[in-house]
């Protein structure tokens, strides 16, 4: 078996974040891993549902969990373009994930801005990878918005 | 038009949770009102969905913005039987809901253990209406999981 990469996973967060600035939303993807094969692709999509729940990684684990056939995710990983939010940390705690890899920080909304950790104590959290592309993709998403 | 009371919303609710507990799901309730009428009601549904995200507030949350087409909720009270968790929280934030008025305390995983107002500066929220009810219904729920 091949054995792909966490920047190759990334990439493949970005390939979904790039679908969701195609169709005017907030460019934010996630993809799920487990076992080395990705199981769930999300885009943020927001606007599409009229329903602000439908954040990327929402939408990834509910996927991910349908895939298993587990409410439980610990030996998935999470790969997201922007830190998690306080909702979708929240999620990610239920789920007890493996690991989250985010790119781009969110110092408004990130969950990190929080004192306590809102992770499950068990999950493994890594940042920074391909971020300047994910915030490059966020960036031009809200100046487009403003012209 | 008839106006109906916190109480009466709040029972509501408590039916919702009812649902949940006969249906082998942690008993949680919830229905989102606005203008004095009920736009949404749902119960817990995590077993049944296989999702850690299918949470009462979630679901009624989806149904809700359904209802209005509309993501943002600022006209609509959201009437919960139990403290909702970080991540429900982090949910009513982005939908800015107006009202949440929450029945029991959860100390364990309610979004208030948090230092910061995970909430919408503008939600005002209510606490303790039919508290004893709902903790009745969670004690039974978790005393018969433990036999």
């Amino acid at each position: 078996m091949e054995l792909f990469s966490d920047v190759y996973f990334m990439n493949e967060a970005l390939k979904q974040a790039q679908i969701a600035f195609e169709e005017g939303e907030i460019p934010v993807g996630a993809v799920i891993v487990c076992r080395n094969r990705i199981i769930a692709k999300a885009y943020n999509q927001t606007e599409k549902l009229t329903d602000v729940t439908a954040h990327a990684e929402i939408l990834a684990i509910t996927a991910a969990s349908n895939a298993l056939g587990s409410k439980y995710l610990p030996e998935c990983k999470l790969y997201v373009t922007l830190e998690p939010c306080t909702m979708c940390a929240g999620a990610c705690f239920w789920a007890q994930l493996g690991e989250i890899h985010y790119a781009a920080n969110d110092p408004k909304r990130g969950y990190t801005r929080h004192q306590e950790n809102l992770l499950h104590p068990k999950t493994k959290v890594v940042s920074g990878l391909l971020a300047d592309e994910s915030k490059k993709l966020l960036d031009s998403f809200f100046r487009k918005l403003r012209n």
